[in-house]
């Protein structure tokens, strides 16, 4: 496939009157690149994108407006009927949704009590994939472990019981997130719970995606909060017996149909040439999913729509992409590579913003030697701002799949400090972001994007 | 009864070999006052206070066993019934508990939801004081103000709605809190909500004291989340008129019965003079009131029993005492001022934290600059911690009555950074606070009490 794509690559480029570069003879253009000529351009984006709280203002509206968008929600798919309006409004080319059949898992209600040795109601999110309680919930002594050599090495008490990982924070390690629950069944446990992954709370319970393995029954898996995990394991520690009653509903209901959606500002020259970026539209049911992921999304989005307003159209394509299920499936990203098949060994570079938008540093970037040299000197353009860094590798869960594919791919990287105080809960809300650290990730992404779309040659792979 | 009092203390101070020094002649010692002498017995009691986590496990196990403990709740007898037992445990003298008549306010069940243009549930708490509901709710468009001035300017707005005072940050300022409900359920609103107090949150709600005044009809008062009230500003904002849907059971039901809870180290010469040091045992009825403020009174709990545990019996009485219901009520203050009320005079000085035991910086104290100039040299013991500072100003609300009599007061001071991030909320528990600074507060607690018990003067009003 990559070879017959060359092949029409080369006859296209030569029809448009160039000669392209392949790997070959990347070195002899990028060693001499300069970002020089592109300054201009990028003082011009820099300088829209910082002039208003345009950005902020969208994805405000995305998120008051719509509130969280999980994978078969209404709210989803009402958010992307909204940006395809506004798309076509900002005056973009190729405003398209492409189909995308997506998993459907709903929580429904859900509640979880200490009953003994007195009451109390613990905050709690079932973990998306989770099969819910039987009616009534389920009601056992909770038994509290720190690992799963722990739990093997007391296998005998887990039987009958609802197993709680309480293991601390040590950056994001989704282990017992993803396999407890099959870990706790195979040893006859009833439901298991984890401390919620996130380095500070305020009885914050954090969601996210599990899974179950063969061999074992499925048995209900949640978060709880991190002060409750360590009261949990403190009363236990003390020689009490603690028993709780956990009730939910969750379930997977038969896959529904989603959208990828896009828009793009058709290329001068080498429509044909795509250079992609964008974040995931989807989100846990919590919060408003403003930084996981509406705004990727919408710096992705504004990136190109002030490239628009400004009347750069460069050389090659710049399309914007809001994938859909980045969370619970990533068929979204999946069926982007499957849908466009043809166009893949024309990305250019692929772009995504995952990791909040904070401040930003800069891109991590992931490809060649000499395509690395190139947005390093890309990057130098946005030293006003402080995110000139490119750093060696980066990319992204949506961009993931053309990545294999041999893409070159790019990760904003931002000030993180505080992302795992908010990711997948309920305080994922539009105020903890700054309107001008946003319009600072929208100059970055516009600005490398750009560039990449413009400069003469292809990006080498 | 000063007078009377006095007259008794020259007689026993005479018995005991020593003249005692009053107002008048206070300037004669305070000038010339040393901390030296009790240098050794302060670092004793900072040493014994850094030895362990004895305050953090005590403090750990009021919160985890007993849970929050507001005025008339079953918990705060418990744990008052627990204090009484540790405290003869630890070989306190005098155990004892006073009865004092409280409020007995209950939440009950509640819930906001948006019920207009969109569903969601909206995170609230009543505020304490406040009605309740009629059955079903009441359902009303909400008005949003940022100020009394707005809510009045808009006036004929408010009838039939849910005014929502949506008041940023700038501190602890209380008026919305206490006086929103009748304001504006003057132009006809039919309930009232407000932005919770705090400069930090994740989806979580303060609540706090409130009071109705004449003239009004009483209507729900309640506070959401700070996210919460931008976002509905923002739809309002926006044109969009947002319905919301308010149920609350809350009710005060007849006063109940509680306990002011003390325990003493007898003076060895002056038995009869007491240093007064404590906190509030009560808590609203959130979180686990570990800095709001069971961390006050395990600190001045500790503090003695160290003293006791030690050998330290100093020449005066020092008296620790968990003083209940000062969250909506006051009464234990005020039931201890009235029950003790011919030892006051007698009170050489009383102490109390209740601002979160943080990382002590030392002590503010109100009294005469004789007494300043002394405790400011008893300060300097506790360098060794960082925890030498005393400045002019400081006391407690439950030792304020005390101090309206002439006794001075002091309050720990504390890195506050933080403590409004907790105050009033779930986030109120254990594992915000840090075992070396709970004991670097007991420390700062135990030493000032001790000098001040053991000077060979009574400190000078």
């Amino acid at each position: 496939m990559r070879v017959r794509l060359y092949g029409l690559v080369f006859f296209l480029s030569l029809s448009a009157g160039l000669v392209p570069v392949h790997h070959a003879s990347a070195q002899d253009w990028t060693a001499d690149f300069s970002a020089a000529p592109y300054r201009d351009a990028a003082n011009r984006l820099i300088a829209a994108a910082l002039a208003d709280s345009a950005a902020y203002e969208r994805l405000a509206e995305l998120g008051d407006r719509f509130g969280h968008r999980l994978s078969g929600s209404v709210a989803l798919e009402k958010a992307l009927d909204w940006m395809l309006a506004e798309m076509q409004a900002d005056g973009l080319d190729n405003v398209r949704a492409d189909p995308v059949l997506v998993p459907h898992w709903v929580r429904g209600n859900e509640s979880l009590t200490m009953t003994v040795p007195w009451n109390r109601d613990l905050p709690m999110l079932a973990l998306g994939g989770s099969v819910g309680t039987p009616a009534g919930g389920i009601r056992a002594q909770v038994m509290v472990v720190s690992s799963f050599d722990e739990l093997r090495a007391r296998a005998e008490e887990a039987s009958g019981r609802i197993v709680l990982y309480n293991v601390p924070w040590e950056g994001y390690n989704t282990i017992y997130r993803r396999t407890g629950a099959t870990e706790a069944s195979r040893l006859g446990a009833v439901a298991s719970l984890m401390r919620s992954l996130g380095p500070y709370s305020q009885q914050t319970p954090h969601t996210g995606g599990m899974a179950y393995q063969e061999g074992a029954p499925r048995i209900p898996h949640a978060a709880i909060t991190p002060e409750d995990a360590d009261l949990l394991e403190r009363m236990v520690d003390r020689g009490q017996r603690v028993e709780l009653h956990l009730e939910m509903e969750a379930q997977t209901l038969p896959d529904t149909w989603s959208r990828n959606v896009m828009a793009e500002i058709v290329g001068r020259e080498r429509p044909e040439e795509i250079v992609v970026l964008g974040g995931h539209i989807d989100s846990w049911d919590v919060g408003q999913g403003m930084m996981d992921d509406g705004g990727g999304v919408v710096a992705a989005w504004e990136a190109v729509r002030l490239m628009k307003e400004l009347g750069l159209r460069p050389r090659r394509t710049v399309r914007v992409v809001a994938w859909t299920n980045e969370e619970n499936g990533l068929r979204g990203a999946n069926a982007y590579v499957e849908q466009h098949r043809d166009e893949v060994d024309n990305h250019v570079l692929a772009m995504e913003s995952d990791g909040g938008v904070f401040k930003p540093y800069g891109f991590g970037f992931s490809g060649s030697d000499a395509a690395f040299s190139v947005m390093e000197k890309v990057g130098a353009l946005l030293e006003s701002i402080e995110a000139a860094r490119v750093t060696r590798g980066g990319g992204g869960a949506d961009i993931g799949p053309l990545m294999q594919l041999g893409v070159p791919g790019m990760g904003l990287s931002v000030d993180g400090t505080r992302y795992f105080w908010y990711h997948h809960t309920d305080a994922d809300t539009i105020d903890k972001l700054d309107p001008v650290e946003l319009a600072q990730c929208v100059a970055t992404m516009a600005v490398h994007a750009y560039v990449a779309a413009e400069m003469p040659n292809r990006l080498p792979r």
